[in-house]
């Protein structure tokens, strides 16, 4: 088994002010590709601290993938600390310089000494040209690993990724045994019940295993198939995708990178529907949600956000003595403010919420989190009382995708 | 200086699957303790790999947080790599075994082979009950490292670094360096200007060294005074945030916690003034950022997601001649939806915003990114063109903060 290994440096990593975004991105990629990481080391842009840890790793593993410390800046050493662990020196690579100078001389700069430190690499290494930024990525062998070298900036590693790293570690990958992953999306069921749900699962499925990841209000379920026929890999994760759906049930609304935002898009346009919403306490993030995939305007016509009570009179329309009677966080208020928005904004279908996203609570005195939500549609009128016990960001958010939910599962 | 490292064992941090927020988190409060970490590592659950990282950081490290692997399920064994390291044996702490018992005797369950595994230890180590979960922490030295075991469930993490980890660190806290940082939030202003703004700052400031982070679009930067007199340290962070933020100047919008949304709803209170916004675009991101802080319906009122053209003139009044002469895209249709909100939700100030969001353009021919924001308000009326050369979403959230940094600037 290969053994890969990230090291990533950089003090800002350190002291906690910058999440390091680009290891999960790679591993999660590494994985898929048959080559899990192994091990994860981040140090400080201190030369011995890096060059222990370059040395370390060039004992124990196969692949060592190492962001950080290209730059042109003083404390961007990584090239050097590479040198000293090879044991060679660093050389000009002229093309690398040449092609400094034709980008900065572009923006009328002159190349300086800095930017000629960042030319210099260990002797030997192969220079990978970077059209992403300014710094090179260079791959080198030392002791038992293969050392890619690559910038830090999330957008530089993820291009040269792309195009660079994947495609040289080709023949690992096509040795590795296969490894292929679909998340289902689950809105409306928790955690546990999904793991319930996917009992026995494994047992079923030869090669299956099964994870969970929760980026709330949804959380997804991972099949992970594993096998040497890449046929037989396929077709076991097509049926434990089949199983699992029917065992999950409406529930899952979409596959791998298909969002909620999507789902409901798609739903919509296979209905040559079109859509508006009504909302109070989300203040405009149903709308924004529904905006999201490319080429909304098919479908999304308009929303209103009545966050004053005042404004569900004058612009929406609701009766005065609703609101007195009812209270603008009620049933009432929700089913009335999503069939005015149906009329008002002339659309097939109208999604409203209205409830309390605290920390303060109102007048009613229902508990803070109380929440309506109403739908709209050709086929009637629908409302649901929910309670989400969150702080008030939290609530906002889970509000927007109850709001969504009941027009999506209308439409399947 | 005390070396601290942390390392995190668990197979679902190395497959991308789960991020890793205890590390940041850690990272920050042991830093504001004057206790930066100095590397951190993180490891599969496998035996070898977790005695190795053990086993280097007792050669190299002061102060050791080790997270993860103290459950009761098969994978959890780091209690036993620990005594592996030190070369003792594992020994049944009857307290922890006897907590675990009365606890499970409550649910009804009655104590198993693997809650007994759960309470064994290192023998020699010290201890520490969790009252957050199940798995003890517990506390020994190996080598020339104080090492500290803690289980991985954040909430149990952080409870008991909170009341446990750094309590027990008091006396090297009360060593270390003071060290204390603040935040200056800045928009409209690149990283590189700022960098130029600030050039000489921790040259007139002894012990301040300047940082910076991103979160697209805002810029901040990090002002980190260190010293031991802490009188004299806020003193001097005082001097700095002074001189910072006179030549940042009006771009720094708020300071550590302060957001956006916070910063412009101060402004709105300050002069008691109400504001909805006309958005096309952003389809109601403007609204939904307006309404994060607590007590936001005191100055926002509504919004009007203007997203198909026919919406623009049907419920938000455009005149029709207007959107056919210039186009939805256009200065005057900004102007206008700026205009119209501010009537039609009958408050001082409206924020409007349109623009090509993408992926697709439409029928202007103006490039995708291309935006018009305009603020209407009792003093007249403004309008800005951008130009966001970005994805769809970025588009958005660009456009929604540049619209809303009109109303600020105003309010200054």
């Amino acid at each position: 088994m290969t053994r890969v290994e990230l090291i990533a440096t950089g003090d800002e990593l350190l002291n906690g002010v910058i999440v390091d975004t680009n290891s999960p991105w790679l591993m999660e990629r590494l994985a898929a590709r048959g080559l899990p990481v192994a091990q994860k080391v981040m140090v400080r842009d201190d030369r011995p601290a890096i060059v222990e840890a370059l040395r370390s790793a060039s004992l124990r593993s196969d692949i060592v993938v190492v962001s950080g410390g290209l730059g042109p800046t003083a404390d961007d050493f990584t090239a050097e600390c590479a040198a000293a662990t090879a044991g060679v020196p660093l050389e000009l690579h002229q093309a690398t310089l040449d092609a400094l100078t034709v980008r900065m001389s572009k923006r009328g700069l002159t190349v300086g000494e800095n930017n000629r430190r960042q030319a210099m690499v260990p002797a030997g290494a192969t220079v990978i040209a970077n059209r992403f930024g300014t710094a090179p990525m260079f791959e080198m062998t030392i002791g038992r690993g293969r050392f890619f070298f690559l910038p830090g900036v999330p957008r530089e590693l993820m291009g040269l990724c792309e195009e660079e790293l994947f495609p040289r570690l080709a023949d690992l990958v096509a040795a590795a045994p296969l490894r292929r992953v679909r998340y289902l999306r689950c809105y409306g069921i928790a955690e546990s019940a999904l793991d319930q749900a996917l009992a026995g699962l494994p047992e079923a499925v030869a090669g299956l295993s099964v994870s969970f990841r929760t980026t709330l209000p949804e959380n997804h379920v991972g099949l992970t198939v594993t096998g040497s026929d890449a046929a037989e890999v396929d077709e076991k994760l097509q049926t434990a995708t089949v199983m699992a759906r029917e065992r999950i049930g409406t529930a899952c609304f979409g596959v791998d990178g298909q969002t909620f935002a999507d789902a409901i898009g798609g739903l919509l346009r296979r209905a040559r529907a079109t859509v508006a919403t009504a909302e109070s306490l989300t203040a405009g993030l149903c709308a924004a949600l529904l905006a999201e995939p490319p080429g909304a305007s098919d479908y999304l016509k308009g929303a209103l956000v009545a966050y004053a009570d005042a404004v569900k009179e004058s612009v929406l329309g609701l009766p005065v003595d609703l609101l007195a009677r009812e209270g603008a966080v009620s049933e009432a208020a929700a089913v009335e403010m999503a069939r005015r928005a149906r009329a008002l904004f002339g659309v097939d279908y109208a999604v409203a919420c209205t409830g309390l996203a605290g920390p303060a609570g109102d007048a009613s005195g229902q508990p803070v989190g109380t929440v309506f939500t109403a739908l709209s549609g050709p086929s009637g009128d629908e409302t649901k009382k929910h309670f989400f016990g969150f702080e008030r960001d939290r609530n906002r958010r889970f509000a927007a995708y109850a709001a969504l939910d009941a027009l999506r599962r209308r439409l399947l």
